[in-house]
C-alpha cells in the first residue's frame, strides 16, 4: 500500500444471460446479490467485504472483463494516483460518481495490455454480510454454496506485460511478489500485490490484448475448496481443474466457467508478502509446476480465455 | 464379515528396484519396513495396523501384482473357508506357515479373472507402530512422508468379475456395494467389502487377465490427501489424478506412480456401509463421474494397468 | 458381529419441551425429522442413514434416556439372540412391530446397569436422505446446521459395568475394543463395538443405574467439529468441551446440551477396530486424558448426568 | 503500513533454562534454530520468514518479554518515525548495529504500560528457511512438531492501553481493528494492526505494568491446531486453553506454556482488515464470548501472567 492503493475494489464481467449468471454467482459461488441498477446491471459482494459490491454482471453479446478497480486510501490520494498515472502519459477517464450505483468518481485507464482498470476511493459501506460489527458471530448461517469470501483478485493475458509491471509497481506502488521468466530473463508471467497476499492482480504474456483468464474469489479451507468441486459436480457446472495447488502463491484452488464462459476460481490459504520480500521467481521450463504444481503440466484448456 | 473374513491381509507387489521401491514406499508414502527375507522381499505396513505386514515387495522383471490377501477370523474359519471354495470348485494351494515370514499358513486361490487370492488365520502381531496398547497416544511422531495408515483395498483390472462376484459374495462373505452397471445390465465395476468400508477389493471388467490397477492406503484427512499431492511434485513422482474425489465411495483421493510403475492410491474419508444397505449403482454413461467426481471425466491413464 | 448385532439403531430420548428439541436436534443439530406418531413421538436421522429413523424423542417431565436399540441381522437372529438372552437368565419384553412407526418388532432387556437395550431386524428403509442410490451425489446441498451424518453411540453411567460387559461381549458378540482399569485390575469404563468402530456402545463405571451421559453423532471431518463449536455459540446453546480430541478412541469431540439438559456429543475421526486387535487399556490415573486428550483432566461437568 | 511500519520483527522472552526452552520453541513448535551470540542468547524464526530471526530466548531468573519489535519499510522511516515518538515525547534509546546479532541498529521506547518496544529497519535476510526464491516448494519436509510459520504478535497487559493506543495508531500508522469496550466507552481490550492481519499488537487492560500475556505464532489450519493440541499431550506441556476459536479476529486458536511459565499461542485463520474497514467492537459483557468464542467464559489462568 506504498501509494495508497488498498485492495481490488470491483470486477465488471460481461455474461450472455444475466439470470443464468446471478445463478452462478449467487446460488453456486454464494457471493450476496446486493443491488442491481437502471441498466439492468447486478451488484454483487462476497459476505466478509465491507464495501457494498465487488462483483458487477452486465448482460452483452460476448462475455470477458469490462474494468477491474482498485479501492484507494481516499479521495486526496485518488485525485494524486489520477495526477500521477496522467504524469505517466497515460489518457484518464473520469467516471461521475453513481455510475456504478452506490460507488464514487472513477478514475479509468487502459493498461499496455488493453485492459481497463480503475481507481476510486469511495463506496457505500454496507458492512460485512450477515454479521454485525458489534459481537460479530464467525460466519453467517446463511451463506449459500461455495460460500465465497471476497473478489480477491483476476489473472489476464496480454502482450506488454512490462509495461503494465512498470506502471503498478512504479506508478501504482504494487509490488512485484512472484514471477516466470525465460532464460533470457524475459518475463512471461508476473503477479503483483498492494498488501500482504501473493496477488491482487496477475498477468499472463500471450500475444493478445485485453483478455480474462479469471476472476478469483477467496474461501476459507482446501474442504471448501473440495466442497466446491463436489458442488460443480452436483450442479454439472463445467470444471477447468482442481481441486489442486498452484506453485505460484502456492493456494489450493479449483478452475470452473460460469455459463457464459468466463473462468472463476475459489482458492484458499497460500503464502503472503511484505515489501522487504524478494522477488520469487519460476522458470519458464517450470511454467506447468507453477501453474499446477500437482500436475506439473498445463491442461490444454489453460491458454484459453474470454474476451 | 458374514463368513469370517475380517480384512485384507496383504498384498505382495512386484518392483522393479528393491531399493528405490523402499523408498517410495517407506521414505514417501510412510509405510514402516518391519523386516525382510531370505529371499530378499521387503515387509512393510502402515502404522495403524496390528499385524507385523501388509505389504510385501518382491522385486521382479516385470511390475504387478502376485497376490493379495485376506485376513479370516480363525484357524478354523481358514478351514472351512478353504472347504467352501473347494466345494465351489477352485483348486486350492496351501502355503506352509514362514512361507511368508512371521505368517501362518495361507490357502490360495486363483479368482475367474486370472487374480490369486489368499485367506490366512495367523501372522505376528507387533502391535501398532509408534504407539501403545497402554495409554495410547494419538499418532506416532516419527511416521514418514504421507504418514499412510494402512493397506486399504484393491482394484483389479479382469474379464470374468460376475465370477468373481460370485465367489466373493456367496462363498466368502463379501457384500456388493457398489457397481457400475450398462443399461443391459451388464455390470462393469464392482465394489465389494467384508466389513464397513465401502470397498475391500473393487474389479473393473477388462478384457485381460490378471491385472492390477492399484493398490490402496488409508491417509486420516482430505488435508492428508493435500500434502501427499505436495510430496509427489516435491519428489518428483509422477501423478496420475488428483487431489479429487471419487464418485463410487465419495472418498477423497490422489492416485500415482511408484518407479516400477505401479499404481498407487492415498485417499480419506469415503461412506460407510452394513450388511442391509442396498446396492448403490451408478449408470454406465456416468462412469467418468463415479470415478473422477469432479473431472466427471475418465483421464487418459486410467485404463492403463501393469501386468 | 460375531452374533449378528449390526450397529446402534436408535436411542429414545426424553425431552421436557418437544418443539425446542426438535430446533436442536434438527435445526441445529441437523437430523432429519422423518415423521412423528399419535404418541406425539418425532423421529429423525442422519442423512447418511438408510433406515427411516434412528432418534425417537419423546416428551416427559424429566430428561434422559428411555431405550437404545441394536439393528441385527434378520429376524432369525432376533430369534436366536432372543433365545441366548433368556438363557442368560434375563427377561425380555417383547415389543410388537408398529410399537415404533414403521419398525418391526423389538426384544427388550434390562442390563444390570439398569439401562433398557431392545434389539430389532426390520425398520423401514427410506434410503439416506438427500442422495439417490442411483449415482449419488456426494452430500445434500440442504442439510443444516452440524449436518450430523448418523447416530453413532451412547456413552452410559451405571454401576454393574461388569455384567454390561458380560452380556455384551458373550451373549450379543460385541468386543470390547478400549477399558479403563484400576490398578488392581477393576475396570471403570468399557468401550464396545460390533462392527470396526471403536464404540457402538461405552459405559463408565458410576455408583447408580438407568444414567445417560450422552448420544452420539458423527461428523465428517474436524473441520466440521469446528463448525459444530461455532453453532453452538451463535445459538446460545450451553457447551460442555471442546472442540477437542478424546484419548479413549481419539476421536474429535464437542459435547453441548439439549434444552433439556441431555449431553450431547457431534464427533469425527477416530481410531478403528477389528475382532482380532488387542484391548487398548488406559489407566484409572490418566483417567483425564483417557477422556479429554487435550486438557488431560476431567472438568467438573464431566460426572453431570441426567437420569 | 500508513506510516512505513511493516511487521513485528522480532520478540525477545525471558527463559530460566535455556536448554529446555530451545526444546520448547524449536523442537516442539518447529520454530528454526538460527543462531546464538556471544551472551548465550538463542535466536529463531518460523520457517516462512525471510528475516534471520524473530524469536531471541534470553537466560534470566524470571519469566517474561525483554521487549518486542516492529520492522519498518527501510532506514530512513527508521528516522522519521524515531523523530515522530521523539516529537510525542517520548524517550528513545538507540541500540546499536550488532546488539543483536545480524540486526540493524534499533529504536527502543517505553509504552506508557511499561513495555518496552523498538523499530529497526535492517536485519539479514535468510530467506524462507528449507524452501528456496526459485522454484520454490510449498513447504518444507524437514519442520518439526507444530511447525509454526512465523511469528505473528504479542497480547500484553497493562494499564495505559490509551496511551498505547494513541502512540501505536496517531505516531506509528497502526490501525485499531478490534476493540473490547465497557458500557462508559472504556477500552478494556484494543486489537491493532500495521497490515491486513487482524492484530501485529493487542492489549487488555489490566492494573498492572508490563506484563506478558503471550507471543503468538502461526499455522497454515485449523487441522495443524489440532496437531499442535496433541503434540502438548505427548509432550506432557501443560495447556491452558484449546483448541478453540477467539470471537476477537475469529481465529483458531490453543494456548500452552513454555517450561518457564510464558504463555504461546499457536493459531491459524481468523479474519482481515484493511485502513477502511470500521472498528470491530465487542461489549465488556461479552468477553468471555470475545475471547474464547466456544466456551464463551474466560478460564481462571487467562488473567494469569508472567512478569
Amino acid at each position: 500500500m506504498k501509494k495508497g492503493v488498498m485492495r481490488p475494489g470491483h470486477v465488471q464481467i460481461r455474461v450472455l444471460d444475466l439470470d443464468e449468471a446471478v445463478k452462478h454467482y449467487a446460488d453456486l459461488m454464494g457471493l450476496i446479490e446486493m443491488d442491481r441498477d437502471d441498466q439492468g446491471r447486478v451488484y454483487l459482494k462476497g459476505w466478509t467485504e465491507v464495501d457494498k459490491f465487488s462483483v458487477v454482471l452486465r448482460e452483452a453479446d460476448e462475455a470477458g472483463m469490462d474494468f477491474m478497480a482498485f479501492k484507494v486510501a481516499d479521495e486526496a490520494t485518488l485525485d494524486s494516483l489520477a495526477q500521477d498515472l496522467r504524469d505517466y502519459g497515460l489518457e484518464l477517464t473520469e467516471l461521475p460518481a453513481g455510475d456504478l450505483k452506490d460507488c464514487g468518481r472513477r478514475i479509468q485507464f487502459t493498461a499496455p495490455t488493453g485492459h481497463h482498470f480503475e481507481l476510486f476511493a469511495t463506496k457505500e459501506q454496507t458492512g460485512k454480510w450477515g454479521v454485525s460489527n458489534r459481537n460479530p458471530e464467525a460466519w453467517p448461517r446463511d451463506a449459500k454454496g461455495m460460500k465465497a469470501t471476497r473478489f480477491d483478485h483476476c489473472l489476464l493475458y496480454g502482450d506488454d506485460i512490462d509495461g503494465v509491471l512498470d506502471i503498478f509497481t512504479n506508478v501504482l506502488g504494487f509490488q512485484l511478489v512472484e514471477q516466470v521468466v525465460e532464460p533470457d530473463g524475459n518475463k512471461i508471467a508476473i503477479f503483483m500485490a498492494c498488501s500482504m497476499k501473493e496477488h491482487d492482480i496477475a498477468f499472463i504474456r500471450q500475444p493478445m490484448k485485453d483478455k480474462f483468464h479469471h476472476a478469483s474469489f477467496f474461501l476459507e479451507s482446501w474442504e471448501d475448496v473440495l466442497k466446491a468441486g463436489d458442488l460443480l459436480s452436483m450442479t454439472d457446472t463445467p470444471i477447468d481443474i482442481g481441486p489442486t495447488r498452484h506453485g505460484l502463491t502456492h493456494g489450493t484452488t479449483i478452475y470452473f466457467f460460469d455459463p457464459s464462459g468466463n473462468r472463476c476460481e475459489v482458492f484458499s490459504g497460500g503464502d503472503y508478502t511484505y515489501p522487504d520480500h524478494p522477488v520469487i521467481t519460476w522458470d519458464a521450463e517450470q511454467l506447468g509446476k507453477a501453474i499446477f504444481y500437482h500436475d506439473r503440466e498445463l491442461n490444454e484448456r489453460f491458454l484459453t480465455v474470454v474476451t
